[in-house]
């Protein structure tokens, strides 16, 4: 992995080329990304403040200063600063950053999942201040992935496919929904993932549903049944990989749809390449299924980028005209969902390439009959 | 329950009294609370929008439109819209509130962890819009917990207090924290919670940091080990108690501590009674310990309130001036950190009731030696 200096050194060149006086980045992935604490979102307030000039700092709660030492930033010369229940800690960024640049600052840029509460907390502490997103800085260099991140996407998406290649010793009919989710997820774990992310488990008709969750629907003979599944290595980098399997023998009709959908996902995949936009991957996954006269039935993007988020840039969509790089990892994954009938849904992480493009699941796509 | 019907129109009561021209409230424990969603936050905008005039609306992603159906919100008088990939989610709020309100929205009061970048994507769809936290709306009703409220509440304590009894099937010197944290979390949902919410293993040194989860450290003969665990039930309603354990006779230091600091402990509960502020039980569970001589070494705040939110209003704290009344639920945790040595806590959850107080956790605080 890269070092916490490099990556801040990174963004404080980012800055240079921009009006913002700092980030302020809260708890989660690009808090992360930039110094290696897996701290959670909380009312008290953690922030790495990294201003265009001068020392970076973490500001912890105090009774989080113990686990922030041991983050050992100080080699990246990031000073620590703890407050307590009760102080202003809004106050003491706003102060910080008055510190460092020699007025107040102007423009701050938050990362994407800042909590309202502290955003509002933050201008209150400084009326005049104005507020940006920290992505327009991190995520050119997130959606990049390092050697190092791709191997971690590789693992955890060979413990899911793993998961998947286990499915026929609990998938069975006469077992709901939720008794088969429990099974599944305590692979997730037994996988080598130190957390289960969500487990999908949506038989029949709720396979029409994309987010379906799981229910005490009892899964019935020749059904399909849609399996979207993931977790998260200690590392925090995921995995997410959908599967549609039939239950017995399938009717014509899925068997027919299934066809369009996988060969569907075969092209996305394929147009993955250095210099496709992202939204062309979308567009040539979509005209398949189009083509075939199930357009209506696809009801969303066609993927979402992944690393220490879950979901993250690039989305596969119109109108998000990324120019794919080597390095860039997100999912492909159509859909089609027939009202009160079922839903079937294939999806792979991808890695983009030198010179194309290389899947991380490598489970076959062919249509598994349990 | 209260329905949603009943709380929405006591948001819409509560508007009538503010400058406040709509409610934008994204998932989390408020949207919960109002309309019995238990979606997550996405990059994909969900929200229930309670404007002062007209019809509330959920705005939620196409996808997820299946699930909010069967919210039946339509009985409580709350329109469905949904958004596909792609489409401007914040225009169509910026524009259903001008056709509600017949002008454009001036001030919105938002989920207290809406995403910062919905806020931005909000703001940015209607620059002159000014935002506040429905916080200041919300946390008044959330605050004081109906009866079959507190019944959930009580009925995580039990389920946690039923984890904390076996704690000596698992907690051994030659174990490691996190073999030990591994076995407590299986307890906890066996003992009926849906999920793990944390679980802290702080032993000997450890102990010091109050917010330490756990470690590969072993834990030692004779030494204290403070224990936080908390879960979730199927209702969104949690639980978040702490025993600190003796694995073995204790060092006579450690035991006088720990007899200040549960004398401490007792006192902030009798303190609890309707009348009296947050910040008086704070101020009476530090006295004993400060007048111990140990002040120094309580370095957090004596409690949280509990409900949907794991941590919410009121904050047992100096400066949280809230009249406690009956139904508040929070927790009373004050602890002491020696660093480099030990650090011990007890927490339990309570009840302010319309005489004094009720404790849900009704384990002992006596040390219990293993």
């Amino acid at each position: 992995m890269n070092s916490a200096a490099a990556r801040i050194e990174s963004v404080r060149s980012a800055l240079s080329h921009t009006d913002i006086d700092a980030l302020v980045i809260t708890p989660g992935a690009e808090l992360r990304y930039l110094t290696g604490s897996a701290a959670h979102p909380s009312e008290r307030l953690t922030a790495l403040v990294v201003p265009r000039q001068g020392a970076p700092v973490l500001i912890v709660p105090t009774l989080e200063r113990p686990a922030a030492e041991l983050l050992g930033l100080d080699s990246a010369g990031v000073a620590l600063y703890d407050h307590g229940d009760g102080a202003d800690a809004f106050g003491a960024v706003t102060a910080l950053l008055r510190e460092r640049l020699g007025r107040p600052a102007a423009l701050v840029a938050v990362s994407e999942r800042m909590w309202a509460a502290h955003w509002h907390g933050l201008t209150g502490a400084a009326p005049e201040l104005r507020m940006a997103l920290a992505e327009t800085v991190l995520a050119p260099m997130r959606m990049v992935k390092s050697e190092d991140e791709v191997a971690e996407l590789a693992a955890a998406a060979a413990a899911i496919d793993g998961v998947h290649r286990r499915m026929g010793e609990w998938l069975r009919p006469g077992r709901t929904e939720a008794q088969v989710a429990r099974d599944i997820a305590a692979a997730i774990v037994e996988s080598g993932h130190s957390e289960v992310s969500f487990v999908i488990v949506a038989s029949g008709p709720n396979g029409a549903s994309p987010h379906h969750a799981v229910s005490d629907r009892i899964v019935q003979a020749g059904e399909p049944v849609v399996v979207d599944i993931g977790g998260t290595l200690a590392s925090g980098y995921g995995s997410d990989c959908t599967r549609t399997y039939s239950v017995g023998e399938p009717e014509p009709e899925f068997t027919a749809l299934y066809r369009i959908l996988r060969h569907a996902q075969q092209t996305g995949v394929a147009a993955v390449a250095p210099g496709t936009t992202a939204e062309a991957v979308d567009a040539a996954t979509r005209e398949v299924i189009e083509t075939a006269g199930y357009g209506e039935y696809f009801t969303h993007r066609t993927g979402h980028g992944i690393g220490l988020d879950g979901h993250e840039p690039p989305y596969i969509v119109a109108g998000d005209t990324t120019v794919l790089a080597p390095g860039m990892t997100f999912s492909i994954e159509p859909g089609v969902y027939v009202p009160g009938r079922f839903g079937a849904r294939i999806e792979d992480i991808v890695v983009c390439t030198e010179t194309g493009v290389r899947r991380l699941n490598t489970l076959s796509t062919d249509l598994v009959i349990l």
